[in-house]
């Protein structure tokens, strides 16, 4: 048994991560990856160049319906908070899902894309703690510190140390030495505790002042997937349509996004947008969020509030 | 036409820019690239794990023969400083190479690997100026700063920008932000070039007190390709083998390679060795270039002189 030490492979950013395991999955005969037909088109993407084919799971309030693996090679879950629906996947989706990899043979790929930002409840273990020989648990700076540092790490299977070394020496011998030397530094001092805690609060009272602004401006307007993360899912009231509501958050100056742009082609959902609160900077958050509030109270036919 | 920094495309080190470049030509129907049969297992490992066959190149002193490339859809050159021989590419072959690619349809990737370090002469001109269409320019930090930094940077035919860039964002999205804004800086400020420069003179005094010292102690060895980059071909006497005297080295404690190290399976070369003088620490080269000319000469008969 291999110590989890010397399971890890720092990585380029997730987006390499993802790469590199599903060219390993793909050379050792898997065909499909299973993903949440909601995400990152990008990560999509990414996996089809590697050479398996993407099969949507669905995602209901349980996060992705594990029924729905069928013989996939494997899964890409984000358990923790998922992207961009924001519900944790239930307790009994996670053991389903280990059963299912183990029964398989199938490898879970654990995207814990925020698993740092958790405001409302006791941090939800990690589901690579159930199963360490099925769960490859994938973590990442891009959040924390910054995206364009591309610093993330997996720890592996003992069955897949080899060969996602191998495969990352081909890609790239490896990331950055002064940025994984400066990163482990930060981490020996304790100084990324207590950024990735500081950035917890200043996170979490943008959210509640996004909330209770939501809730007083635009009430037609139901909110959720807040209890981690940096981005809220706000459920647009019934004849409203996304395109629309982006449009008029653009002509406000509010990069918005809608459901539908992370959606699976063929997925069907309500209207709804992704609103992320962690990109402006902080002296813009009041401005941000009274845009946003007065775009909403258009949609919903109140007074929109002043800017 | 782009201007040339419309066709830069800045890699994680020259084997993430050589994995871009072999997956792009395989995707467009490339089947084999043609590499020098004298270089690094790893590049040849790279170019197969994308899926071309590598086609050995024999390397004389004119250096790549390019008679020899037939029809490969593209060939991989150090033509500034052939790694490990050390003989530039002939003004002739390089012409030659220009209009095979032309004819062909094919692309030279231009590996200018330790460019900056030329000694006896003037700078060659890199053979991308010839053909800009087709031929792609690949540099490197990795000589000039470390390689641990993971910088290059290649300079691409307008044809493959698309292509690149797409492969590159599947790949990782993009290099380290932080240490590209860094490099930039440090190129702005001029200190790049004074880095280089006090470089390029620690390195000329290195490789004299080497030539010095083994015309001196050793002279039974012939020595070549030390006219630039940061390593000599000491080519044995007669009868020598490259493994024994390695291991005498390396019973001496110097990491020396042969030539054999670095050649495709099958290649045929008289017994020599490859010393780069690049890596021992200012304080120990007089210690190293002592004691390898103590190992040789054991090997040609003579007194060793002394540690």
């Amino acid at each position: 048994v291999r110590a989890a030490a010397d399971r890890i492979v720092v990585c380029s950013g997730f987006t390499q991560a993802l790469a590199l395991l599903a060219g390993v999955l793909a050379a050792r005969g898997g065909r499909t990856l299973a993903v949440e037909a909601y995400g990152h088109q990008h990560h999509r993407d990414v996996v089809a160049s590697r050479g398996l084919a993407v099969r949507p799971v669905p995602v209901d309030r349980g996060g992705a319906v594990i029924a729905e693996l069928g013989d996939a090679s494997g899964v890409l879950l984000t358990p923790a908070h998922q992207f961009p629906l924001g519900v944790p996947l239930a307790a009994l989706r996670r053991t389903q899902a280990v059963a299912w990899a183990a029964a398989a043979g199938a490898t879970i790929i654990e995207d814990d894309y925020d698993g740092e930002f958790r405001y409302d409840r006791q941090a939800i273990g990690a589901m690579q703690a159930l199963a360490p020989d099925s769960v490859v648990y994938a973590g990442t700076a891009s959040k924390t510190l910054a995206p364009g540092l591309r610093l993330a790490w997996l720890v592996l299977p003992a069955d897949l140390v080899e060969d996602v070394t191998a495969a990352k020496v081909l890609a790239d011998r490896q990331t950055s030495s002064l940025d994984q030397l400066t990163f482990a530094e930060l981490i020996r001092s304790g100084g990324y505790d207590r950024h990735v805690r500081r950035g917890r609060q200043a996170y979490r009272r943008r959210r509640e002042r996004l909330v209770t602004a939501l809730r007083q401006h635009a009430p037609g307007v139901a909110l959720s997937g807040v209890a981690a993360g940096l981005h809220a899912v706000l459920d647009l009231p019934a004849g409203q349509q996304e395109a629309d509501v982006i449009a008029r958050a653009a002509a406000r100056g509010l990069a918005i996004g809608g459901l539908g742009g992370y959606a699976t082609p063929g997925a069907r959902h309500a209207p709804a947008l992704v609103v992320g609160f962690g990109t402006p900077p902080a002296h813009a958050v009041t401005t941000a969020i009274a845009r946003l509030c007065a775009v909403l109270a258009d949609e919903v036919g109140r007074v929109p509030v002043s800017d």
